[in-house]
């Protein structure tokens, strides 16, 4: 179908041409579809439909098609509904359970970020890495897919450690504390983070509390060229732009796909340019991963592919089966994070524990000897809190940090649940938790979440469990409701 | 969140509310994903993300969410990133290998039809059809919930038949044919059809060539009171509006699944009122269906959930590794199709076999003895053809049968491709077929597409094999490049 070109002053993002839903149905298009414009050459955009935008013979170009298609305003152009593209087609191969080749990987990983897939259509690439599996070989080419089409950060002649988390525990903020340690023991630690998906809060959630984590990649060189640390946001650093937006897609089921949440942290780190990189994998069954079983075999695969890209890599399987600290929520788990540096009295316990523990072994696997002694001396002497400090600090660019500390601030509106019985806690639900932040509006509410007083062990009538904190007294009730309904501490009563 | 309501005159088509860019990201919400706004109840909300449309405090609610929410302008609402809905839930779950249950089902389809998920979230429910497979019982509830959620058509005391084709063979454009005999013997026949998804022309299309194909559910009446038959597109009808949608996501990766396809055609047959269900299934290398052997078991699953929903449904295992008739494209098939009808000497022979073949078993099912012989009579006496145009007038509500047929044009520029050598055709690619009519422009350009001059057998040096139709002269040379690549007609040359 001949349509007259008319460019749009629009920047949609990604390749898009407006069509009026009358020329839309008569191509047999829908909105996301694609079709095949033809001049002197061939291009496939995404298509829109408005009624308002375009006339019936007219077709809306977005800045990006007009650039590319170097398409002149008012001239005809040939419009057909699109032979789907060659992505797609693998796509379809791999949901049907074939094997893709190396540059078929590519393809896909490169469509995706020029944005030339529609939503649906990487969702289809997830599925069918969830249902049909990836062998070692297809994670590997998806990795190096997802590198080359990263941003790279280089430190020359430096030890660049990182560490990663799965994920599935409850607080558990252990990566201020490491990174403050290691980086405070001249490792060279340029931490980047994301945001909370399902849980409470994402690292980079937690360290906004005191801290600018948008920083773009020529300031997180100054600044860990500075302390030798950083604690950003990974998101607007493209390090692994496919990577954003298959997230995206996979949030909006709450899909954890093994292939490519180790493709996902592997061409991250390697593009961030470490060479020593720890992976805490908690297992446990209110975790993410579910047995130990289950958590080895996915340490053994993260072990052989991080083998093929030089890198030294180990893995340390952790308890997930509880939560770790007492705060759950964006303000409160940086109060734990300060109670540990600071070497407070109340600081929680398993929090301190288990940020030494991950200190030493990366510490360990950069080559330094005695390192359980090391680390305990960082944290217990307050070197790592004053890295902790500096490292904030260059990331506000000004000495702002003590001032930022003090104006962390709970969420207003607060209430409290005792045991209604002596007895003893046998279980807190790691995931349930995580809903229930989220019911009391976390991570956008930073002051919002649960402060945890118990763990499992003996309780007596009318002592505290938990308090919850929301700036929105419904959604406190919604809470308190849920928390009932889901017995999220289970509690074994003793008779008298 | 707080932000202040905007009442948007704008209608979405589905529940979307725009924020602005910046406050996208502070909540972490994406293009797609959903919210959740709380005043005295919930609501779930699709978001769009747009600069100029509202500022930073505000969320401009479409007209749909306006109305759903009662929600006033300017009024300040809670928003927060929302946890995945119900049906998402139930998706994943799927997409893990969990079975549904009916009322499941139910509310993936419900939320489907409200336009209240996303494209991806439907992709994955695709996904999760096509790689975990759906149990007998699952179709069956997936059959169930697209019934009631689409608008039913009720012939009282009529005999009501229907056809369907599993699809995969080019031309085979036998449905004009079939309704025209069956509705000539006094069958009642409202056919809906679709449009093409990958193939040179749905049936939909190629009745377009000559007649109305939108029409409205009461129009259809009264044209099938009054002609016993009709040959409408079934998009516009509603007789499955989740299916509608499904398809369109299925299509973007071209993808076909077992479960949707059995639950689509007998929903809608279900509620376009049928008793008596006739499905062919073809099947060969080339075609959609691979071997007998899958055909027997698709068939199979048609018949045992038929008996569920008390139709009388048949299942013809047909020849599906040759293309049949001569022309493809809309106008060449619809030019096939009249030959059959007006038994024109050189009328495709498979065509009218199988049409004839097809609606004897439909009149044999439907209770009808010595079923050969009436419809062959049906046909040569031209009483089909009769009844044929008294359709298309009905549709088109105005006697010009006549008129439209004279107009009837294939496209402006054609090629013919000669054999070079004298030998044997041994398989002519039913896929690439369609493959290159798409290429050349079908089905929008409706008199593009191909006509074929021979068939399996032998050929003699500079036969023609086929001529190439199209309005574009660019689109005819990439169809003959992917011709000769594609080894389309394989020719088994005889040496000297």
């Amino acid at each position: 179908m001949k349509l007259r070109i008319k460019n749009l002053p629009w920047l949609a993002g990604k390749p898009v041409v407006i069509l009026h839903p009358k020329t839309a149905e008569k191509l047999n298009v829908f909105q996301n579809q694609r079709v095949l414009l033809s001049n002197s050459h061939d291009f496939y955009c995404i298509v829109d439909i408005f009624p308002n935008l375009v006339k019936k013979n007219e077709i809306g170009l977005s800045q990006e098609v007009t650039k590319i298609f170097s398409a002149k305003n008012e001239d005809d152009i040939d419009v057909s509904a699109a032979i789907i593209s060659p992505a797609s087609k693998l796509i379809k191969r791999k949901l049907e359970g074939h094997l893709l080749k190396k540059e078929e990987m590519e393809t896909i990983i490169k469509e995706i970020v020029n944005n030339n897939l529609t939503e649906a259509e990487i969702a289809y690439f997830i599925a069918a890495q969830k249902t049909q599996k990836m062998t070692l070989k297809e994670i590997i080419s998806l990795t190096e897919a997802m590198i080359q089409t990263g941003e790279k950060m280089v430190f020359q002649n430096k030890e660049v450690v990182d560490k990663h988390c799965i994920g599935g525990v409850a607080g558990n903020r252990t990566t201020p504390i490491v990174v403050a340690i290691c980086a405070s023991l001249g490792l060279t630690f340029p931490k980047t983070s994301s945001r909370a998906i399902t849980s409470a809060s994402g690292t980079a959630d937690v360290i906004e509390t005191i801290s600018k984590v948008d920083i773009k990649v020529k300031d997180l060189k100054r600044i860990v060229e500075k302390t030798n640390g950083c604690m950003a946001w990974g998101g607007s650093l493209k390090l692994a732009p496919s990577d954003d937006k298959i997230i995206q897609i996979e949030r909006l089921i709450n899909l954890d796909v093994e292939s490519q949440l180790i493709a996902s942290i592997l061409s991250k780190k390697i593009t961030a340019g470490a060479k020593y990189v720890l992976i805490d994998i908690p297992y446990g069954k209110n975790s993410k991963v579910k047995s130990w079983y289950s958590a080895k075999k996915l340490g053994k695969r993260f072990k052989k592919i991080a083998k093929y890209f030089n890198l030294k890599l180990n893995v340390v399987y952790t308890n997930g089966k509880l939560p770790i600290g007492n705060g759950f929520g964006p303000v409160l788990e940086m109060n734990d994070v300060l109670k540990v540096l600071q070497n407070k009295k109340d600081a929680p316990k398993d929090l301190r524990k288990k940020s030494l523990y991950l200190s030493s072994e990366l510490i360990k696997l950069a080559g330094k000897r005695n390192s359980k002694n090391i680390v305990k001396q960082a944290l217990d002497s307050g070197i790592a809190y004053e890295k902790f400090k500096q490292i904030i600090n260059a990331q506000n660019n000004k000495d702002n940090f003590e001032k930022k500390i003090k104006a962390l601030k709970t969420a207003r509106f607060r209430v409290t649940i005792k045991s209604n019985k002596r007895g003893k806690i046998i279980n807190i639900k790691n995931n349930k938790i995580n809903e229930i932040c989220r019911i009391l509006g976390t991570p956008e509410n930073l002051g919002a979440g649960i402060y945890l007083y118990k763990s499992i062990g003996k309780v007596k009538k009318d002592e505290k469990l938990l308090t919850m904190f929301s700036d929105n007294k419904r959604k406190l009730e919604r809470a308190i409701k849920f928390f009932n309904e889901e017995n999220v501490i289970e509690i074994k009563f003793k008779r008298k």
